[in-house]
């Protein structure tokens, strides 16, 4: 992985953390205006490299997943503020894993099994990462974990993101990207991880390209931003490494988001195993990578639309 | 509205119905392969003009919202089948209309109170359509109403998508899409109408760019296709119009998708207004037209986040 000049401070990934906590003891303090590199570790802490197998999932120790390196301490941070955080550089490793972890993801109920896919790549991403004989996935690399401390006392679990942040695996945190997080505690605690190469909007069997990535990442504050939710801003467009051969797009159409967005995602894996003579386990962790979950309509009463796009440059 | 030459049959804009109703005698009848252009009326039936003002909104009569012109039958067209419709081109008018209408929309509790903007655009679509002194709004018109009758007898109110299609309101059926609908009478009966100059993904506030736009269509069947629900394919990108320069983009974080859509939105119109100085209820109006709903996660139990995609290029 690269280093990055320019930046004066190191967060590397044995200066991790499981879960979020106030109490945590900083492992940084940085001024505003300053830029930090960061190396996290891969979602499963280790657990997996790229030998791995699918047996491997089934010795997971859940204990030890999602770790996040930090928590860096902003001086000046205080609760209503807002961090601000450009994320400057992304260097992946070249490797990665896609996984069905039994009873995790939008359809753990019709996939019960564990799978396990490892990607190799080039670290330049000049090239899409191959998935069998024919998939090409095009890779975008981002931070699927980036957050702050809760307010709220304790040790939180960092599967569910928050108003601070966390988990988010939103696709578009990648470079370029200025998020802003809402402060919850003096010095903000910032810690980032979980880096994935590529992932479609929603994140459907719950694991993109999970993989190894090097960041740096600017730091500034707005005071008293008073943020209800986090937001960004992408310096560009989001969907140009997918869809310049445009999309199949499957709905789901009915009264529940959630049950709209399952029935979108089952049609596309009946397609695409139809199509493409893959699996479905198969098509169901390639949606989780590229595919994209929309909401086309929310006011037609009572019945709204989620529609899964899958970029046909995959297969084309 | 300029004629396509080589469709050989036309639906016009008094052929119209209200409501879905396997009963209504198709206005015309066509074999697979033949392609036919129609001249749908916009959403409101004709009730709102260019020179409408709010005044009209409160006077319109629901009775006459959302028509539809058709039916038309497509021989040979059986439950169990699929039509694949080819839009092969749109001719849009040149003015359209966006309201807000009380008790309709994602946050109607809180714009209770009517508004109306009517547009007036180049119908080569060339430039952005104007919102005020500072908004420009890429076009790309597409069909918010296009589907087939319902096996279920009796008549069945608009508003609603169902699987055999209908108000569906996605964005991207528009030229060069192929789109498939699954048959639940003999015959199909196809109707389509509710043309929309623009919209966003989700079109937030319940209304478009309500356009009078002519449109052409070749028909086709697939036989025991046996669809879910419907699909469809985009030729190319789907958002190249809008993603030139990024995007401001709002979260909604939490269990429900629906609450985490109505946060995202609130967040937007707050940005919007803050940063360009306009009214809540025009911020809330430009989401409908051009922001997109997307799902970023939906597998981190117990918070789903739902972002809302603003593009920048609307203001700068």
């Amino acid at each position: 992985m690269s280093r990055i000049p320019w930046a004066r401070h190191s967060i590397h990934e044995h200066q991790s953390h499981l879960g979020w906590d106030q109490t945590l003891k900083p492992v940084l303090t940085v001024a505003p205006g300053e830029t930090v590199e960061f190396f996290p570790v891969d979602a499963s802490g280790g657990q997996l490299t790229a030998n791995s197998t699918v047996d491997d999932i089934a010795q997971l120790d859940f204990a030890r997943v999602n770790p996040v390196v930090g928590p860096m301490y902003i001086d000046g941070a205080k609760p209503g503020d807002a961090v601000k955080v450009t994320l400057l550089s992304f260097a992946p490793s070249g490797w990665g894993w896609t996984a069905n972890i039994p009873g995790f993801g939008l359809l753990a109920d019709q996939f019960p099994d564990p799978a396990l896919h490892i990607w190799k790549y080039e670290a330049d991403l000049k090239i899409p990462a191959m998935y069998g004989p024919g998939g090409r996935v095009p890779l975008k690399p981002f931070c699927g974990t980036i957050g702050l401390a809760p307010g709220e006392p304790g040790l939180h679990s960092v599967i569910p993101p928050r108003r601070v942040g966390g988990n988010m695996d939103i696709r578009d945190i990648g470079a370029g990207t200025e998020l802003y997080l809402p402060v919850e505690v003096e010095g903000a605690l910032f810690s980032v991880g979980d880096t994935h190469a590529a992932q479609g909007d929603g994140e459907v069997c719950g694991t993109a390209i999970e993989s190894p990535v090097a960041l740096t990442a600017k730091f500034e504050l707005v005071k008293k931003a008073n943020l209800a939710f986090p937001r960004f801003t992408t310096p560009g467009p989001v969907s140009r490494h997918l869809d310049t051969k445009g999309y199949e797009v499957t709905t789901g159409i009915g009264p529940d988001l959630m049950e709209g967005a399952r029935t979108a995602v089952s049609g596309m894996i009946d397609i695409l195993t139809r199509q493409h003579h893959i699996s479905a386990i198969d098509a169901y962790l390639l949606c989780s990578v590229c595919a994209d979950l929309r909401i086309s309509e929310i006011v037609d009463r009572p019945n709204w639309i989620v529609s899964l796009y899958f970029p046909r440059t995959v297969f084309e």
